[in-house]
């Protein structure tokens, strides 16, 4: 697979490109993400469903300027999807032509079952749940992809979308008919014959604003909102008011931005009657969509779509892109285990927290790769951003905050004031904060000693084969949580 | 010169060692900085000036573990400096010869004008001014070197020192006699017949200490030593005040640190007393000293150990370092001017802008390599930090925020408020947000396009070779400062 690869998805209301850089083997990262509210559809409602002039030359232009991007990043390979817009438009062969042969492009269009599974693998691949159904509300069509522990059990699309709605219903205010149209279309799903499950995924521009517009409601400390979990139960009240709006100062209220003003009130509407439908308990919201799923489906063509076992991808793309020295983060991996578990007696940690250990222990250099000075400050917000993939955001925080508490005394009370509500408790972190201290203290001199720990009641006595001064005197400084006392053998 | 270098420094308190990374002709980036107090001078004063056995086995194995950390991060030159430590002790070849013979590293003992001359090296390559006198208070020495349009004209080093200073004379409660100590030095200084600047630049532990305390007190808002700048003349009472502190509750009270109450009071009563003799109007913080101007002289050997005029060390590190594309790079320093240069007669901002604009504009896509998704924040402080050398602290933060600003929106009041005591006024800070904005938006098809700008009145009139829906769009979009409208041609 090339190096840089560039996606575009051409959609009803925007066209979106993304241009992803290969790591290592399975290893990438965004470079370039461009979005054009080029409305190719517009206009087509009126002239039986064909796409119109000025419509299809914005389009062009675009994609035209997205070449351009995806040159200049030295991307050798475009795939280009389009997915409701050209595959209900009767007329669509003439822009898929005039792009053919104007830019070289090949547009694949798509149809809704593929468009809903490449939803599936985007989720299953960058979110850190395995069961779920994703949801994908667009203009035209909503796409559901039905996960199990990890697996895409069935996909779906469904004529449901905010535009259809809008124009067929809420324009004549016939809720009544559009939940009727809604249930109707949803009964499909009931004669899959599938488990369907608690947790909703939820993908796509209607979706994302409502999380949006939740998360400033909860006053939700952290500003990513891939991955951001909410009770379904405690919003379809919220999700039904929005979707009752009476005008544009009353969206405004409910924290609507303009750019939504169009649509927010059918995409409510949809996801409320959705959310009642299938019984859902949680939402998690997706970052990612089609675009990611077909990139990660060409990526992942030889292994079923799935990345291995154990394999985080953000992890590997920070250490990839960072020049961390793999020997040394390798060997702060292994010692942070060895520490935590010497310590387990004392500390008590459920075990998620020493994979967490790990983790933060070897990404901690990326600070110095980043800036020698104030590296564990300027790695905290970094870190936070670049564990997007596969992480819960209680784990991003956790990670985050233990590699910027990486020094001598413990974190009090009011250092974790700002993320309180995700993080675990003081007492936690401030062993956290110990552990990966301790693990850079044994290996300041970056000899990789092999140290062995042992703990005797309440002190651990560390045997420590490269003793010098410079180590035992920073271990010395090391605050010590609880009772802890630290013995040098 | 090799890629990556280490410099020792052996003082009589501390022994330190950075590790610098060439990543072209000229710039060079911090990769790992170690402190070790291994005290070498401990109980010389009692035997003659004798290094003792226990000291020297501390320095010993912290050179060791020094030199692990150096291979460890493939330095191949390593130059080691010692100071007044080995220069003053009778016995010094002991270790001198053990280093040589154990560790294989020659220890290259400096006398006093050589010591002066590298901190005098450091700040004239490293810090914003060019006429100055650098101070550096060492515990047996002080070390002053006078600089004139960047060019060294002097170097001198005294008998002044903390400790010193603490044995001789505070011990006994004799303040009188410390003065009158410090003056009869200070006259080798008027024999100079040298004109003196009203400018210190500060290096070393003592003076760093002094500042962090104003800094504190004043509550200045950027958390960053190196190029901090106050008035001397306000300060000098409260250093008073410092060097006649009853204890160290005292102490603490005046907001001094635990490891520097030994010998803050003799550093303020020394550093006080030379701002009162030589007349000292403004006081400029210095995070570099002799390591970097051991590193600089060979660095710059053959260019008078300074480098290139109108040359930025900071800006080209970060450059070298980020992946950044030079021809986009380029493209959008030299646009920057454009722009900055059709507005001017609205804007009427001071030249010293049409630089920072410059640089931001070249330094933006760091933001994208570190993380596309929140570039501009993730950005803010890596530049705030990145920008270590060669930079007003004021210019520092106007380059951040103008990155951070480079969006569709002008940033109000609030968005300015962590740092509004360095940064100009809003309007100007509108004004750049604009001109990036501009500079991004018409080059965001990556195509460098040849635009003219036109000032017609109120009207810029913008020629766009690359006129697209996408660029068009896009600069449509973008909010104006005052009553600025924009005409695409």
């Amino acid at each position: 697979m090339s190096k840089v690869t560039t996606i575009i998805d051409i959609g009803s209301n925007s066209m979106r490109m993304v241009v992803l850089q290969k790591s290592s083997r399975f290893a990438f990262n965004l470079i370039n993400e461009t979005k054009s509210r080029v409305k190719i559809s517009e206009g087509c409602y009126e002239n039986n469903g064909n796409l119109q002039e000025i419509p299809m030359q914005r389009a062009y232009e675009s994609l035209k300027s997205f070449l351009n991007i995806s040159n200049a990043l030295k991307s050798r390979k475009i795939i280009c999807v389009a997915t409701s817009a050209l595959r209900d438009a009767p007329n669509s062969n003439v822009f898929i032509s005039k792009v053919k042969k104007d830019l070289g492009l090949n547009i694949k269009v798509i149809d809704g079952e593929k468009e809903a599974y490449y939803g599936g693998v985007a989720a299953s691949n960058l979110l850190h749940d395995d069961t779920f159904v994703t949801v994908d509300i667009g203009g035209g069509s909503t796409e559901f992809s039905f996960v199990k522990n990890g697996k895409i059990e069935k996909s779906i699309s469904l004529n449901i979308g905010t535009v259809r709605i809008k124009e067929l219903y809420f324009n004549k205010n016939n809720t009544e008919g559009a939940k009727n149209y809604i249930l109707d279309n949803l009964k499909k799903i009931f004669e899959l014959d599938i488990e369907i499950p608690k947790k909703v995924v939820g993908i796509g521009g209607s979706i994302r604003a409502l999380s949006k517009i939740v998360m400033a409601k909860k006053e939700y400390p952290l500003d990513i909102l891939h991955g951001f979990t909410y009770d379904a139960r405690a919003e379809i009240s919220f999700f039904d008011r929005i979707s009752r709006a009476k005008d544009n100062d009353d969206l405004k209220s409910f924290g609507v931005k303009k750019d939504r003003f169009d649509t927010i009130k059918e995409g409510a509407f949809i996801f409320k009657t959705i959310l009642e439908e299938l019984k859902i308990n949680e939402v998690v919201t997706s970052g990612v969509g089609v675009r990611e799923g077909v990139y990660l489906t060409d990526l992942l063509r030889n292994s079923n779509h799935k990345f291995p076992e154990n394999f985080n991808v953000s992890v590997r793309s920070l250490l990839d892109r960072f020049q961390i020295d793999e020997k040394q983060s390798a060997y702060l991996g292994n010692n942070a285990k060895k520490i935590f578990d010497a310590l387990k007696p004392l500390h008590n940690l459920d075990n998620k927290y020493r994979g967490l250990l790990v983790i933060a222990s070897k990404l901690h250099s990326i600070g110095s790769t980043l800036n020698f000075y104030k590296s564990n400050d300027n790695a905290f917000d970094f870190i936070l951003n670049g564990l997007n993939y596969d992480f819960l955001h209680t784990s991003r925080v956790v990670v985050a905050y233990t590699i910027k508490f990486s020094k001598k005394s413990l974190p009090t009370k009011s250092d974790i004031l700002d993320y309180e509500e995700l993080l675990p408790s003081l007492r936690v972190m401030q062993w956290m904060s110990f552990m990966i201290s301790l693990n850079f203290a044994v290996n300041q001199d970056f000899s990789r000693p092999k140290v062995e720990y042992f703990l005797d009641d309440e002190t651990l006595e560390i045997s420590l084969p490269n003793r010098s001064f410079l180590i035992e005197s920073n271990i010395d400084k090391l605050e010590t949580p609880e009772d802890l006392t630290i013995k040098i053998l």
